[in-house]
């Protein structure tokens, strides 16, 4: 649990950036060289390399050394992880539970209301929210 | 664009945390309130308000005050961005392209290659890198 958590902080981290996702989006077209993955982008080479040991530390890049050049290809199963990650929440941006717009919409404070208006109220309280609420 | 980037940098950003993401699953099971949200975690108050800030930069979280107290909650959409983000390497991941193994496998190098074992080792090849391995 703690190695897949700190698996899924390298690979949120290294998307974080944009160059980043960009030299990955480069890498769905195949395998390429650091200078390949420099090319379209206006920094060094040694800065784009720095970004690609970020990938590679977050083992979403894997690299392979063919005479005195290195070819990095994408190495998808983080971003499986990832992804495998934030699909929990898919039920509530497919509109299954109540919309947030509700929430945030002005009812009157709870302890005006009468308790059936409480329970009716965005949908699912925990119990522990329901308690302070009605305190 | 450059808005969609900036706002994957602060998604991914905000999920590369061990905390924060524990503070979203907490608002899985409703909105809660900031003690609420701090309760299982062995840090201050404070502490946990920064973290729950960052996720509000982010739009993972939104925040509504009754009377006294702040109740957060969950606010899907970044998520699903991120998500899509992350779909479009799916093809990867399952299976569709030759497998990552294959890249890493020790093949002899491609000068030692006839053509058409260079043409069938690790498609696909972008056309420059092609170009410059077989240079």
């Amino acid at each position: 649990m703690v190695k897949y958590s700190a698996t899924l902080d390298s690979t949120f981290g290294a998307l974080a950036d944009p160059t980043r996702r960009a030299i990955l989006a480069s890498l769905m077209l195949g395998e390429a060289s650091m200078s390949d993955l420099a090319g379209p982008h206006r920094m060094s080479l040694p800065a784009v390399m720095k970004h690609v040991r970020v990938l590679q530390n977050a083992g979403l890049v894997a690299q392979k050394k063919i005479g005195r050049t290195r070819f990095c290809r994408l190495s998808p199963t983080p971003l499986k992880h990832a992804e495998d990650w934030i699909a929990q929440y898919r039920r509530f941006w497919e509109g299954t539970f109540d919309s947030l717009e509700r929430f945030l919409s002005q009812d009157p404070p709870p302890e005006k209301q009468t308790e059936q208006q409480k329970e009716n109220q965005s949908w699912p309280h925990r119990n522990r929210s329901r308690k302070t609420r009605s305190s």
